[in-house]
């Protein structure tokens, strides 16, 4: 969710996601979404293997997302009588309808760990370079679902918190590059440093695999000429991105009939001068 | 090198390797090492396996000691004929001794990747936590020697350069703690942060495995009670750690006859007080 | 073979397959089959991989479908001129006709591995619970082709064969669940538990993924009030199964043209009751 | 624990240690053992790895132990001065003593998985053979420390419960071999059916890798001849086993000073006949 | 490239690739092809994974294509600005054209080891049977792009240099087989020995998957009735092959506009004889 | 064996193994040896792991050793009494004797593939470079014990059978080496190569790992200065290498009492002269 909690029923139980955590449904479970006024978010949805802590490497044994602060629902049931009550289920890319005349969600307990869970992203101990260089944005990843090649995701979900920012004789903001991943980023709250125009709450951007970016032309110049002391960066701000070994496609909808798709994103790059001196 | 620099001549050619640089010699190479005055290092020896970078996982692409840092020597040979020319090697534990009537370093030029090298560690880049909580000190590995067992090291070599610190919220030098590894420590030059007093460049500490360890009681408490702002640590120092899944002996030499056992050691845990107040 | 045998003759020699056998023929290997009468029988066809023997894990050296009871043909051939013999190829999904002058089982003698064979099973070494509590029915497994993703099967090939059920405390029938596999169930003859009526020999029934299923009400409660002491079941019956991480199509055939859909299967579990007591 | 309970206090919390239970403390934990009266048991020390669950392989997701029947202790902790209190540790197969001014077990909360737990036997799922044959005893695996060599376990802890034996056409008793692990086993109470005399529980066998054993020769005549109707086996009883592929030796004292070889051991299969009849 | 030299521009620098040479380019790389003349040529697009070397397996250290052998370009750049350089992307199969005011190679250095390079096939150390019998063409591997399916390739680049053949007792040229990948070949100059007619220099055959092929006629009696002596074979020649684990699809001007396909392929093998002597 | 063939009767039956036949039989198998006159070879004992044949990377999927080519024993049986059959078994590095009063070979049938086996060196299929340079010994492995470590044996079996040598521009004897295995060789009958004095059949050459070595001054001289056309080499030869990644130790009977060391050995490469040229 980016604005509005979202009260969850699942047959595990429930969960009460607000802004600023995430939550993962397998696929196959039954679940209701309950609001409680306006409502928007973000939705992925990966059609083969799970989500996953990443290895960590030499990152060691902790780090990053922590195990310990993902949470899965406790036991609830409800024996609910209901005329008509709707199952919808996506099946091969169709949506398909049940009606039955109780609640579904009558599992009186359960163990295992094919479940629901939540994480709050503000627990996520953010780790980055504290002598020079950039990292890879890799080691923002909260949690990955690896393809069957190893070393690509089918998807991996990266935050960028709150943080310090130390590297010395480092251009610091995300670097120019072209990749083999598709990147969609949305922004929770806040600003995101590498394009703080046109990039607002619950907008989002797509760069597709191998298309070249970078940060916007007032980010590079700020970046190039600050002085490089510890700074605090992405206070009150949550931006994330899903990444994707996968091409990304837009519906018509996102391409033309919102009416929401900026046409001069182009624009932020196109002051960006000639650094050749002869 | 901890004092003086090494002038190494190899089969491959030559490597000036000076204090703050490390030099990895492979398994039955010939080489010797002339000295410019006073010299004094470590040297660690493992008899099973090579050593290499570690895998990084989240890090990504680049980060801690990047290949290209690695230099190898390039190519040199000497043509001299010598008139007992003794070569020592080490076999099954034993030195043995060969005479020959000329140079073994008549190599004249070499390709393949099983070469000596050496590293600067000033290049290497240190990744650390920049919001709150401790990493595994496995975040400061150069290289590892995996042994046979996945996720176990015959032995790390892991440095603790100067760099920033910033974490929030958090106990910021060494944990106490024991693990399943043994802990050789060095200082190369400066003052390292968790014991002041004792530890001086050329001195080594062991932790064996098992055995509980950590700052002393004057770092304890000044950490405890520190404003927690962005501080540069370790600035001017280079210690560093040999950590090993195996037992390491101290030398009858190393433990009586050079009588530099700090037998008092114990001590600088002594003043840490009980903090339950019921 | 459901119903009457198969007289298989391939390049590498002839095969004689009864009901209650199975046969597996590689792909891109010439074979004819012959019958002896009215015939019936089940077909799986894989696009990727190979069946394989699963590993057994605790289950040790022995156990399962035993490789040495999988029987191979011995060297045959026939040196026949026939004018016009055509042989149909399955290519990218087309079938594709070439006409020849001469029997293509002109093949002297073969060594390798890649080779048909037929398996009888009655010959499969049930293994089951003997204590309580109800096994994963993966432990009937009596082939399977791996897919790319580790511990998930293009195909499992899974047999439910005459043996002693003797769990206690334990509804012993397959339980209630739904799951991430495509289950295609056949029967060879004899009947089978969880849905006496309506699933008959030659007949099949088809549970996709994530769709949830379970024995009918009559084993429900049969097997809820039965007093639990050893019990041979499945005697006369062989019931298999085709489980799949692919989505298996019902064909226009299948599914209209042969006016043989159970529209009433649902109907099975209508009469379950609630047994919420508040 | 054979014989009396064992109340065993860890750093991590308390265990209740029960006869027919099991207990995993491991390497490097402080831990101390209280005892109500007399008491008796089995001990195994692996000094490389850890115990884990078996891979299930085509039993599935649930068998064998289950994972949530192990039980890790909750927090504990003791605030209490103690005039010397000795804390034991073996190192590198010495025994070494620390004396501190109080009790160590002043840990007051932990979370991880590196932790003592204990297990009870009695929940272990049995599964074996409902047709014919028999199984590996690696089916009866309760714990597993794999060796690096895939396959091969540096200890294996292996159990024989109560359990129904079904097999037809087969000699139920574990057949006579020979193998490459050394075969430890304990009895805990009952009787084990392949030697009724002479193994009592509290005591054991060993059989040394590639040494040939099996039943003796009442069990085996018994069994030979016994009509192969279902029968419950071990009730009452509960034997296991330590295997390893490596040689255990037994010690001076468990050789001679203890008095309680059974040096006629081998009399047991001396009655065994030829049964080959030209 | 088979005909006339190509004068490579890339983002890396450049590359100058003569006919016997072959030019791998990464995904995403920018790049420009100058010609000095007519030119023709082979050109394969993978769609997943990169290729690297085999392993070697027995082989041992060294043999086959050396990685020495791989050329990368040096840094290159070019300052230049241009009215309008169009540079055309692929994206999901569809060409993009973006317009820009400067040269894309105005890259100034890299490090890394995702660049492009390039190889000559004279440098290739062929490797074979000196005693009897005929080996796998894996053999003649060039570099491999692994599919996910171990063992399997997406595709092998495979050449058939000059060479020694001396094995004895043996049908020296390719057998007739068929298999499970399809091989699309061609001829970079001289004589391809299995089919010296119609297969010419800048041609190509492909037999798909499964498809039954080997040597023509010609040959087959050929090598049938010579004297097995040591022979140069494939002097002057180069042959090679696209192996690939998936179907290729041939273009409708491949099947049909450009008039070359030879519809009396088939023909090499009519003459073929039966070899039955009952 | 070298000399005289092996008359060998074990559990699963007989094995007749003549000079350039080897014969392997697994650890715990009961085996006796019968001989038909003066007997000579060499015996390799592995204490860990078990002899495969290698995998063939880009080989393919025959070559070198090919399974069809090892041969098993049949069943065979002896039904005799024998008044104190002694067996000797060797345990720890122990020999124990068991005395019994009939033969062990009273097994009747076997199944599995734990078996004794034999193998004809005379089928190895001699692959090498058929073009030029120096192929790694690896390439003549007929067997490999693998050891933990992935790419390192425990030992590797290699033969050095009759074969074309047909290499240009090379050096075709065995090259100047030292490495991180210990070499033994063997000769069961003819002239080795890079030896021909001092070298005879049933005698035996060891360099430990690390030591350098290379052919003798009349080969290199010989081979330095042939006309590089194809060479049978080998022909009524058949020498072999037993490789390690261990370190053998000379027993105090093959060192001194033997009085068969050749103390001069080193003199072979003291006539090579140096070819610096200023």
């Amino acid at each position: 969710p980016q604005q509005g909690p979202l009260d969850i029923t699942t047959e595990f139980g429930r969960l009460y996601v607000k802004p600023n955590e995430i939550c993962v449904i397998p696929q196959g479970i039954r679940f209701s979404v309950a609001l409680e006024g306006p409502s928007r978010g973000y939705i992925l949805e990966v059609y083969d293997g799970h989500f996953r802590l990443p290895d960590l490497g030499p990152i060691g044994a902790n780090g990053l997302a922590n195990p310990r602060d993902f949470l899965t629902p406790t036991a609830h049931f409800e024996d609910r009588s209901v005329d008509g009550y709707r199952i919808v289920s996506k099946f091969q890319g169709a949506l398909f309808v049940a009606t039955q005349n109780h609640s579904p969600f009558d599992v009186v307990g359960w163990h295992g760990n094919y479940v629901p869970y939540k994480y709050d992203l503000a627990r996520f101990m953010v780790i980055n370079s504290v002598s020079f260089d950039h990292c890879d944005p890799s080691i923002f990843t909260v949690l990955t679902c690896p393809s069957n090649r190893p070393g690509t995701a089918i998807a991996d979900f990266v935050v960028f918190p709150p943080r310090w920012s130390v590297q010395e004789h480092t251009f610091r903001p995300p670097y120019y590059h072209r990749n083999c991943m598709s990147e969609f980023m949305g922004l929770i709250f806040g600003r995101y440093e590498a394009k703080e125009g046109g990039f607002l709450p619950g907008g989002a951007s797509l760069h597709s695999m191998m298309t070249p970016h970078g940060p916007d032309h007032r980010c590079f110049e700020g970046a190039s000429n600050a002085e490089l002391k510890p700074e605090r960066i992405a206070d009150g701000t949550q931006a994330f991105m899903f990444e994707s070994s996968l091409s990304m496609a837009v519906t018509r909808w996102g391409e033309e009939t919102c009416q929401k798709l900026d046409a001069r994103y182009y624009e932020c790059w196109q002051a960006l001068e000639k650094h050749f001196h002869l």
